[in-house]
């Protein structure tokens, strides 16, 4: 930022070329380490920079260091623009990638049949691949939120109040100036600043990251779930040399998926640090003078939770085996749904109430839900006037998926067609 | 919905259309206590609603009343189109009602001087109209955001688990039939859904709710300090029988403001609850069954903040003479800015340094900067180079308010003319 | 507290005793919708009280009524009492209540032998009644902070700013007045206040109820997950006429654990908006106007969850057959354990990474891990070694419990006297 | 934790001495770099610790390092002991120093009158010492009870589930075991652990450090509002070299005090992810896996406000020119309680709308309180009432201070004296 303002201070006579190549040079040279130093001794970080920058260029160059500028003039675009690059460049790239994996699996996985779960209770099958859809459609959304927000951050050039004070003094259209200055770095103005940027947009953003954190962790509690020794659908894959635990040999515990869970507790209360920065009394105080600092490490967690879950579903393995054994465990009661509709449909006025009985009924006799509704009287009318795949349900509850396998294919290929994998 | 559902079902020639008569009476007659009183015998309130319901239609149209639904195909989209109509109809206004009132003052005060602060500390002079056009460009930015997540709210009809297992069994296009239903509501279907529509439009709404509530706690709090004794530049007007204090009856307390930081405090928080029931295991858990019915009450403090903003707003008092004393206070210490500046980009290496310590002379003398300038020898030099106006700068810092007047205006008129006010 | 007030000016000569006496029957006629309407007329809460009071009273009682007071001379005391009331009658009752199903069921259970799970993985084995005797130490520690947090509440009588301006005007003693006025309430005074309580009293208070709320929200995931379809280890028992889906007659969900992690969800994030109130600008602002006023809802989400919890453990079905089928699920693999522990103990210098890599051969080969393990050569040394029990271990991995039925007991037993169940 | 292990086996008769001095010095060279190294080739960080301790000793004394021990029986006693030791000998210290430079303060400025405000408005008068008084109170109190929760941090050697299933194959009595084990880190063991120590202690210690972070941006808010151009009450002392803006040489900004409100942004929220922590699945989850390891930065924060704000307080400037200009900056107004409390206690029915109506007219006609008050003739009445004292208040507001004075000395030194400083 210090080296734009001289850039455009050229350009607008102000500066002579000399003056841009100095700076140049000296932004290029300057250490952290002195900024620090100087820091310690004034107090005052910016002006450090400023101090540290102007320590090596010419006299003559001096004044146009920093010129007309206030603190958050270079603060406030630099943030801007190292926020939007960290996002377009390394976080939605990882979760591009995340995605790819997720899409290839949902592919593969698109017919095999797997109990759907609500509460925790077996309700009627999917297929494993249409659950990871659900998760393609989402972390894709998140990823066009992202990209969208990112390109939205704005900057300013507004001097120590918003008012364009200081640039007023040497520019008819101090606007237009501003406008030039963010333009070195990608950047367009906010409508109106203080001192500082209107904090929305990097709050819009960083609310973003957080909800592309919970997608994140839902995923990972349905593996981690899962991968429950008594289900065991699902499996993180363990290297020949992997301790589960220190006691105990025999653990493969799901330690990735619950790092994606842990990683968005750390990320989720920190939104509201996010919107308590967003308050700045007049035209700024700096209560967020330290906590605006800690909002980088959200994106870096959410980085993080990207790139490890990838790798860990990379190397995701499915068990077909336990997938069609816990299908079977309710003994069709599965079925109850189908059941109760196709009477329904052809006229049984009550017909919830009535499959409701006999579920229990079968549990309560131990026996296959297909075979009770087969001895009952009343269904047994119902059943002769169903379609033979209707039939076809009772004895094999795989059947009913309604277009599960479908619907995976299509969500995979279009957010494989809409990122470019 | 569950009208809309049978509405369609009659125009997809599966039910009669004595069905959709009796189920638009049975809807217009149901009443929430006998719901409730249902629920409590079967403890299941969307099944409740449809008992109720199918007990006041014929025996012939019973069938078709949830047919397909699962809970949540009725419970989710009633969900997105009470938000959207709360959010378009209810909060919108109330803010474009807000953002009226506040660009009437930016106008009238677009010219007002008025002391710029950071940190609570004299800075720069602004105007007035210009510290509130400042809020007029953000309430103005959200009120836009809301606009768009308000109308992105998406609706299913995908059945149990998502995968259109009840509807599959109908109908050869269960998707179309989806898309149809919810048009009735004037809505359009997630991309994939479980028993649940995917939480993130929800979540973006109220997260922006969140932040809206931020900038009318962040304006609140300026006029509240603004409203201090010892600054007193405005006040909320007191009505003649208005008590400020059970016991000091000279007091005139900023409550209204007080009121809108207290309501962001309930809000923000509330983010989290929001965020925490983003996650939802497999293809749904209902960990999130109350919490979730708390979310309205987010959307209810936000119109509060902003029906009770734009009364207090309206009847705001600003105090020109105030306003006045208080530019005067440093004696003239404000213009440290453009003292420093000028010499500077005349060629003065170090002007800033030199400035500084020329504050801290007059201060500790208790004279005006203007007069310890002056006498300086060194800047004797810059003082005769400068221009007419910037030597009355010196005398005046009042004309030291950059384009604060016209960007005041500017702003104010670009959203006057947005929202067509 | 406007009457306890009026009780002490009498006691100390002020008033005479009808002033007493008229006070009283005042504040048992004033009704809250006459409060209310005066609210409206003068928009001051308090003063609005004070004016119904006195309007019930005659002429020469009226100076008396809210004599010397502030407005939170009256709010903050008797908000300490109704917190201080509701802890002790309501909150803490329904706890010891929920505290005495538990430590019925821990007894009942303290032998049923359960798999031990951590990370979701089977690690070796406890009991079920001492799964829950940790909640049971828990809840009790919680009761107990809570009992001592709610004796603590201070209040005050100190006037407008805290420094007693007004009593001093009427006493030598104003400490000693604002005793004796609290004492009425069953209160002590702050040690030092400002219009207001100091804050942290309360906020210790609720942050407990949160803590509080995290170990029923826990107990409640437990109990949730050991539902799973399956899991089955114990059940929400179900209603003859309860419906579990409206669409799929089969369902048995676990809706009121549900409902206490929802209620956690709920409570949780409010903490911040309670820390949030906890600052308070100089003698007090009043930001935390509207949400002080939702903090009691806090109270009673907590009381809601207790005893719905209470109601759902005292139903809770403990399904034997599934505890002792998921036991053996792993195959022996859950003694990999003691099997590397004994073998270290007697002098093998890596029994952890010789059995780690037993149980993998074991699970490749699917064999049991006992089978494994006296068939490896280097193990047959340690193996006759071994103690009659240590051996048994390996047949029946039942048997390795630790002391978690004997601890189950004392626990159980210990609380069930603390707390004179 | 490792060492004490090895220490109480021997003691025990399990291993021979020799193992507790090669552990001794092994533990004592152990590196965190080659503990790095470890994990990341068998991805686990306590078996990483455990595998290069036993690098580092005999073949004997292998079998002994991490003996019957979980991972989290070495690192939660860990953990307990490095939390209670950095309070106590970090926090804690940190704390009193703080606290004993308020005191100073307040026995300084005891008898300094201040103008006390609530809604940031002058209400009656306090003395500035008394200000500070109720910080001194609140901020003792916060220390005394960080030193209870520190003292009641539990330690647990209770085995993969916590029911001791290793250590009971060895001893009879596993719980005196862990008490001997524990007792060598100066801990006691919870009354029931899973494989994790329960969470509630750390929980409450954690509070209370964020309770504690809200008392230090309370008295940072009031020192920052203080120094707010308008009221120049106090100063932040700067340096001669500081430097405030990087623009504005003459900005003295309170960043010391803005810096311990956004530590208290930090900290606060943060607290949500400590009550996610809490919630464990079955014998343990880990989904703290990451989150648990930011808690540390909590207290970091604490500490570093806590030394800060010491260093800011120890030079705060306090102006008495403009304490006594704010005083009399009302011209009068703040005598508006005592002119209608002692009109009350005299027996006037209404004093109180009666002093809020010549407020009214002594701000429209600009004139003194005191010269409106003594023109009324209804007044006149019971100005000749009153006590000598009661008529001086008329004149001088000063005067009205309550006992704030006393106050003040009185809490400082009892906490002076508490502390033992």
């Amino acid at each position: 930022m210090e080296l734009a303002l001289v850039r455009v201070l050229y350009r607008r006579g102000i500066c002579p070329e000399t003056a841009v190549k100095e700076v140049e040079i000296a932004c290029s040279q300057v250490t952290t380490e002195e900024v620090y130093e100087e820091e310690d001794r004034i107090r005052h970080d910016i002006r450090a920079l400023v101090n540290c920058i102007r320590a090596k260029v010419s006299e003559n160059t001096k004044p146009y260091v920093h010129m007309m500028a206030t603190s958050n003039d270079i603060i406030d675009p630099a943030n801007a623009a190292r926020y939007k690059d960290v996002v377009q460049k390394v976080l939605v790239p990882s979760l591009v990638q995340l995605e790819g994996v997720i899409i290839d699996i949902t592919l593969r996985e698109a017919d095999t049949v797997q109990i759907g779960r609500t509460h925790g209770q077996h309700a009627v099958p999917i297929t494993f691949g249409f659950a990871l859809a659900g998760y393609v459609s989402r972390i894709g959304g998140s990823i066009k939120a992202l990209k969208t927000l990112a390109a939205e951050l704005p900057g300013k050039f507004s001097g120590a109040v918003g008012a364009y004070n200081a640039s007023s003094l040497f520019f008819e259209d101090p606007e237009m100036f501003e406008t030039e200055v963010l333009a070195e770095l990608g950047l367009t103005p906010a409508e109106c600043s203080t001192q500082v940027i209107p904090p929305e947009a990097m709050t819009r953003l960083l609310c973003e990251i957080a909800i592309l954190s919970g997608i994140l962790a839902n995923l990972a509690d349905d593996m981690r779930n899962l991968q429950r020794t008594e289900i065991g659908e699902v499996g993180e894959e363990f290297e020949a040399a992997q301790v589960g635990s220190s006691t105990m040999p025999q653990k493969r515990n799901p330690i990735n998926f619950e790092n994606a869970k842990s990683c968005w507790k750390i990320i989720v209360p920190r939104i509201v640090t996010v919107l308590m920065d967003q308050i700045s009394e007049h035209q700024r105080d700096m209560t967020n003078g330290a906590s605006i600092r800690t909002h980088p490490e959200i994106v870096a967690y959410a980085v993080h939770t990207a790139k490890r879950l990838t790798r860990t579903m990379q190397k995701l393995k499915v068990d077909h085996e336990n997938l069609q054994k816990n299908l079977e465990m309710t003994n069709g009661g599965i079925i109850a749904e189908p059941m109760q509709l196709i009477p329904s449909a052809l006229g049984h006025p009550d017909a919830h109430e009535k499959v409701r009985l006999l579920t229990l009924q079968a549990q309560r006799e131990k026996r296959p839900l297909e075979e009770v509704i087969i001895a009952d009287s009343e269904m047994q009318t119902y059943l002769e006037k169903m379609t033979p795949y209707q039939r076809q349900i009772l004895s094999n509850p795989a059947l009913y998926i309604g277009i599960a396998d479908k619907k995976a294919k299509t969500v995979a290929e279009r957010w494989k067609k809409k990122l470019e994998l």
